[in-house]
């Protein structure tokens, strides 16, 4: 059988009304007719990077070897801001140099990233409003053909670097933590990790506190807690997220992006009875 | 010309927003880098298991043989509620057993549903919150590889069932029926079909009443309806339908998805002049 | 390597929640099982022809030659409009004949335009609701196929046409214009073009007045304004928009779809520093 086609993600936030995805779509397939092209999400609020960031961090080690990941979450679009093109994981990243990838960037270690600075490979005439379909596109269409990233520009000493996505250590009882995602059901992820717990020693109980609630309870399923029971769960990202069954956590905890969250390792007395 | 790649439909509540779908692509991608990946829908309501059973039993004959139909409407994650993958009309459904797939089961009649058990086809580890991901995705993706449905586990006796899609005969003049979808231009899908009618005998006129409504008017086409019109007509998934042209009927009739339809035989006397 | 799968667009205000774009890719596959759909937008606002026409206009010239852009925004289905293939720039667009293509057909010039009359290419039966299912879809495969147009239906004398989207020359100071789209970001797109400005002669400064808002910030990125700063730019699909950097332009000038946009040869006085 033959090379199955090159995959091409793209991940916006141009939202799925306007023109602006298909005509990426377009520019692809006008260089690279066989990509196989997977929209990811276009739904990443206007101009959020980190929310852009942590939905690239949370499903791409799902794709396989060589999939080029196309992202284009750009309020510097039109300014001094670079293009970037960064090889990790046997995977392109390709897009704007605003921190979009720094998250797999510190979750990986090992990248190479380059500016892209090759006009060769862009759409002509480049645009000042509209880098995805005009250079982020192209280039990663190009790339889907075999194009060698040496090629389209100069390497990089470092990416631009959005605040780690990693939790602190404050002593060996306590961790604090920020909620770094809330998804479409309400589920607030934090960015403390079961292996940030377990690097605390012996398997102790936690708690977890955020905006004056204290929570006790950690499950390992949504359908253990009961209805407007709030819990701690590991989450399919890799976080421990709060959840309410059947609702909003989210809602339940007036929580927000960026909040503090805080897991303190517990008393035993504190300590409810556990789910297996 | 070489056979064309299998086809996956994707049909979740996941929204467009997360990581959620792009994972499950990913997966499948891996195993299977020539799937050719459908988006039905990720707009399910969150957890309405019902809304996901009428949108696949809109569509899923429309598909070619051999299409493979992933289906993620999961409010029972981690509980006890099994997985299965369903071979019905030459095509697969893989996905939760909690009702999703029973009104394609009972349109059809003839399947054979088995009991997702084999471990082997999972992605490992298992999350406790994500089994579209991680075992789902994989089995549809190997699947379409062309593994047996025989090695993917034991069969079952039956399926988990929603209640019947089919409305009821009350005597021969009178059928009671429900509102079971609400489309997005607000049209009320009823479970009443133009056969049931028909097997009402003589081709007779029909009075259907809903929330203190009573609707006489028939057509077959929206732009027949004046402007403000409620009428009914034959819609395009098979059932009769409430409509307004160009406005939602289901804002005019304070409709409910569920609400009770009732269709009562017209006496003559009671018959407006009928659109041919 | 083997000729790649011919590409169908697909454009619709069918939303992303029901049966509806599942059911046409169903039947586009179950004809092609090797099509590639793409997805331009299934958001066009309910009915709003001249949005879906707006969006073909901004993206089409990005597909290679040999696309099949299949689009439906039909509020006449079941009436008397009719259905159409249109051979242009290299591409068919197959939909109905109610003005969404004479946006680009205008752009063009040269086109060919065909009554779909040939039922032996629709799906059986037809419904009188869902055109896009039971004939645009199988059409559109069928071109794809490689089915000759001439086989489709008889050439059209011309198409239904939407009021011009070209902006209005009142005399050489003056530009009569509209807003012709607002986009996910409140962008204002005017249908006044660079050229439309160059065709005025001599390089001049120019105002734009907008709901009694005077703009006379001409800039070329949209980071080079201050927030909240109310500019005009050239945009991405070749025409001016009025934006305020990371904000709505919409929200601040209470702008709608269709209002009057004047530009106005400025006076020297009048003119502000402008940005390079």
């Amino acid at each position: 059988m033959d090379r199955p086609p090159r995959i091409i993600t793209l991940l916006t936030d141009f939202g799925s009304q306007d023109y602006f995805v298909a005509a990426m779509k377009g520019v692809v397939l006008s260089i690279n007719p066989s990509a196989n092209i997977i929209d990811i999400t276009h739904e990443i609020p206007p101009q959020d990077v980190e929310a852009g960031a942590f939905t690239l961090l949370g499903c791409y080690r799902d794709f396989p070897a060589g999939t080029i990941h196309l992202a284009v979450v750009d309020p510097g679009v039109g300014s001094k801001r670079q293009a970037v093109v960064i090889e990790c994981r046997d995977q392109y990243f390709v897009g704007p140099d605003n921190g979009l990838f720094s998250w797999i960037c510190e979750q990986e270690e090992n990248f190479t990233a380059r500016n892209l600075t090759n006009e060769t490979f862009f759409r002509k005439p480049v645009s000042a409003t509209f880098h995805g379909r005009d250079i982020f596109a192209p280039v990663a269409a190009s790339v889907s053909l075999g194009v060698a990233v040496g090629d389209l520009g100069e390497t990089l000493p470092d990416i631009v670097r959005l605040d780690s996505f990693r939790a602190n250590f404050i002593d060996e009882n306590t961790i604090a933590g920020r909620i770094i995602h809330i998804d479409r059901f309400g589920n607030c992820v934090t960015n403390v990790t079961p292996a940030d717990l377990r690097a605390r020693g012996v398997a102790s109980a936690w708690t977890l506190s955020l905006n004056n609630h204290e929570i006790r309870s950690f499950r390992r399923f949504f359908s253990e807690g009961a209805t407007n029971d709030l819990f701690c769960l590991p989450g399919s990202a890799g976080f421990f997220e709060l959840s309410v069954r059947n609702a909003s956590a989210a809602e339940t905890l007036n929580a927000r992006r960026g909040q503090p969250v805080v897991f303190k390792a517990a008393t035993l007395s504190a300590i409810e009875p556990q789910a297996s």
